[in-house]
């Protein structure tokens, strides 16, 4: 990409430069969801046709993207900015889970939990990839948040659609047979 | 092939043809599940120690062998050697649904169907391809199955386990949002 801009495009080097530039002094994090956003809340945390009861965990904003490409989701987002990888040295505390925790178990004012049927969000959707690193976020989201009472879903594992079940990989029919409905 | 064969290894090419000559011969279909077999029964069918409540629609042989290798299911197969194809002209007469039909709701010998307790299949599990030739059969499947009193099932339609998110196509994250647990 560098040598086709230099040589043939150094006008169009001059504007991605600029753009950058733009991007990395006015994009920041949502301050409810933590998605990139110029604005201090994000555009879908601010819509008020979304439903927010319930909240869709994701790693990334490319995730949420994705999720959001599919028009099958009405609900708000959570992104986690990150996945647990103890190989790494990345734990609870690095990727804000407590961020997520105080979000849908907030404290009222006297420092209590809310009860389940005050709080707003209802239901946790955990979307996080069904890699190593993003089953393992997954469980450790789902037991904090089941043993405070949230209900907790995670997306459908199985064959995907159009695929033959010749050339999928074992791991996937063994869950799809499992998780068979 | 051929030519790898015919200018190095002449010998392994008559083998080959040997061996081919041999399985047409002798390979022939389950008269139970139609998998290929040299037996009039094949090893799945004759073996005493799989589950017989359960019973698992695959499209070919190959789609079987996959479900083996998981290692997760002990039920029996019945395999269609084909699936429906409106546009190739291949209907529910040429894949011999009415086989099995007759294996999961049997007739006693008044000519009535049998009551589903005294039934030996209690389950029907749809592996057919995620496809829409596979799908439009294990809908057909399901619709007949289901009018007779059979539990019904279909192999879950979500994420392949080890994928991100971000490269998963849209239709099949729209499932495992609909289809979440």
């Amino acid at each position: 990409m560098a040598f086709h801009l230099l040589q043939h495009d150094r006008h169009a080097a001059l504007q991605i430069a600029r753009a950058l530039e733009h991007a990395v002094s006015s994009i920041k994090h949502c301050d409810l969801c933590n998605t990139l956003t110029e604005q201090d809340i994000c555009r879908t945390c601010s819509n008020a046709q979304r439903d927010r009861s319930k909240l869709c965990v994701v790693e990334t904003p490319a995730d949420q993207a994705a999720l959001e490409r599919t028009l099958a989701y009405r609900g708000l987002y959570f992104v986690l900015m990150g996945k647990l990888s103890p190989l790494d040295g990345i734990g609870p505390h690095d990727i804000g889970l407590q961020k997520l925790f105080d979000r849908v178990v907030p404290k009222d004012d006297a420092g209590l939990l809310m009860p389940v049927e005050s709080r707003e969000v209802q239901e946790v959707i955990l979307a996080t990839n069904f890699t190593a690193e993003g089953e393992a976020t997954a469980h450790v989201i789902s037991q904090a948040l089941k043993s405070r009472g949230v209900q907790v879903t995670r997306l459908a594992r199985g064959v995907p659609v159009g695929s033959e079940l010749e050339y999928v990989d074992l791991g996937t029919i063994a869950h799809a047979l499992v998780d068979r409905r």
